[in-house]
């Protein structure tokens, strides 16, 4: 019987089609016993006797793998792949499979419902008011900014698509793959990340981690930004250089900034300190529909897998010569 | 040399025009100085000197116009006037003017940053990482809500335009005005209140207050309504009926709720307990934009009463004609 070690939590918890899936193929499962994200060592400790790992952002280095000797497949419930040494698992014989659609509309909805959180203080007014105060915010709007969108995948494109119904006065975009072909009714400039930088009032990150994005917004990124700009983040953690983040809030630049994604989650660092930090805990997949999308599509995959059927989700050699570098 | 009482504040804060238009055309003026929304009484015993008040929300009675032996002019600074007696103005020769136009995009942004918290429970994790925790939430999209707007004047249109760029699955809408012609890419379709209480995921409320919708949604409507429906309300307190509210909150009725405005403000009563409930300091207006704009036309307003001019934001008829019911 094969055996699947779950480590994303929570799973199959509103929809428990992915554990039936599971159990009608005779695949035997245990699901994070933690029920939270695994360091390195515990992913190590645990692996051991699995043929599979549905996975979710704990790291899965070579390590790891060294001590998962069944280990064959490994589908990752979700975008990204920072996690995952794409090439020792190569080197190892281990299948590698990831559902890069299905978060991209959770993330965006996510996105813009921070920025009108920041542009507005409503976080802030209401904690104010449930500690029974009452302050009135002078806020921006959305169509009176020029938004930085820096990465247009899935993700970027998506927060495009919803910026139009506000009708932004001007969207800046940035992305390694020079102009795309598409269609906005907005008012777009392709534009370096440092005209971004400088000339948005609203930035989102929307980027891959990877050793050219590591750190890339740290001090000099972030005090040239406009005094007032407001800074978003649900791509991951690492690409902002939270030290660094940290210091310029203290200083009072920044009109706000929020964050769902961090160096290391949970997160509980200094940024916790900084009220017009919003922080909330990488949930920017977790809507109904698309963790459950997720969830289906990495189980049916491992299905697949233990089937000898054709993969649908295979990671592209993109990811694996991005890891090269 | 005319005198002008400025009850809302802040005012001429972000942008000194008005105070500027004032003082270029000779006319005094104080700005309320208990910084805060005025009571009756309160408002009754400064008024008494001014030929003029730029308004806020604060009640002006007849009582209050009593008081004011030499006030021919109220210039209210946005929407809504449910605070102003105007059969009683009516009566006393004072006319009123206001700036309908000026504050609906602002209150438009503000609603959907207010659902999308909502959705996404942004304002509760944020709250929990900032207090040393980590809670991941499962969320609902947009695009999966069937969205109920109740009032579809100035805001609850810009509302469905912004609703736009989420492709929400279907809008129903309510107005006392019968279906007026309109094009949406969305599903759109005209509902009675019932139907949108017990039918839409998230509820949005865009009514004046008037003696027909003064306690409009009470203990039956909010029962009426699914068990994790949204309701938002950023139109006028006392639309819902708080106790209500609060009572069905406590049975663990409604997903969530979110509230800008109240039936007394500062807001202090006991819906500051519960955490799902949203709420912010009546800010609906409060983007630099809008208000600035607010401010100048209403101060604009009494500019051209003292010159004899035309007036631009004269209340139309149907306004005394709604209090008169």
């Amino acid at each position: 019987m094969k055996k699947v070690l779950i480590t994303t939590v929570p799973f199959g918890e509103k929809d428990k089609t992915p554990l039936e899936l599971l159990e009608s193929n005779g695949i035997e499962y245990i699901i994070n016993p933690l029920n939270r994200k695994l360091k390195e060592e515990e992913l190590a400790e645990l692996v051991s006797d699995f043929d599979a790992i549905i996975a979710g952002t704990e790291i899965i280095s070579d390590y790891v793998m060294s001590c998962a000797s069944n280990l064959k497949f490994i589908s990752r419930v979700g975008i990204g792949l920072d996690s995952v040494d794409l090439l020792a698992a190569k080197k190892r014989g281990i299948d590698v499979s990831y559902t890069p659609d299905a978060p991209a509309p959770a993330v965006a909805e996510l996105t813009i419902g921070l920025m009108l959180s920041l542009l507005r203080f409503i976080h802030i007014s209401n904690n104010k008011i449930h500690e029974g105060g009452w302050q009135r915010f002078f806020g921006r709007r959305l169509e009176e900014m020029t938004i930085g969108i820096v990465g247009f995948g899935r993700i970027g494109s998506s927060v495009l698509k919803h910026l139009e119904g506000f009708l932004c006065k001007k969207v800046l975009i940035n992305d390694i793959i020079d102009k795309p072909k598409f269609s906005s009714s907005l008012n777009i400039e392709w534009a370096t990340k440092e005209k971004i930088y400088s000339q948005a009032d609203v930035i989102s990150i929307h980027l891959p981690l990877t050793s050219s994005t590591l750190n890339m917004i740290g001090l000099k990124e972030l005090y040239s930004m406009k005094k007032d700009a407001i800074l978003v983040n649900t791509s991951r953690g690492g690409i902002i250089d939270e030290e660094s983040l940290f210091k310029v809030l203290k200083n009072n630049h920044l009109s706000g900034v929020a964050l769902d994604v961090f160096e290391q989650e949970p997160y509980c660092g200094p940024l916790t300190s900084i009220e017009r930090c919003l922080l909330t805990a990488h949930m920017g997949s977790m809507s109904s529909d698309c963790r459950t999308r997720m969830e289906i599509e990495a189980t049916e995959e491992v299905v697949r897998f233990f089937s000898d059927e054709a993969l649908l989700g295979t990671v592209p050699i993109d990811e694996y010569l991005v890891q090269k570098k």
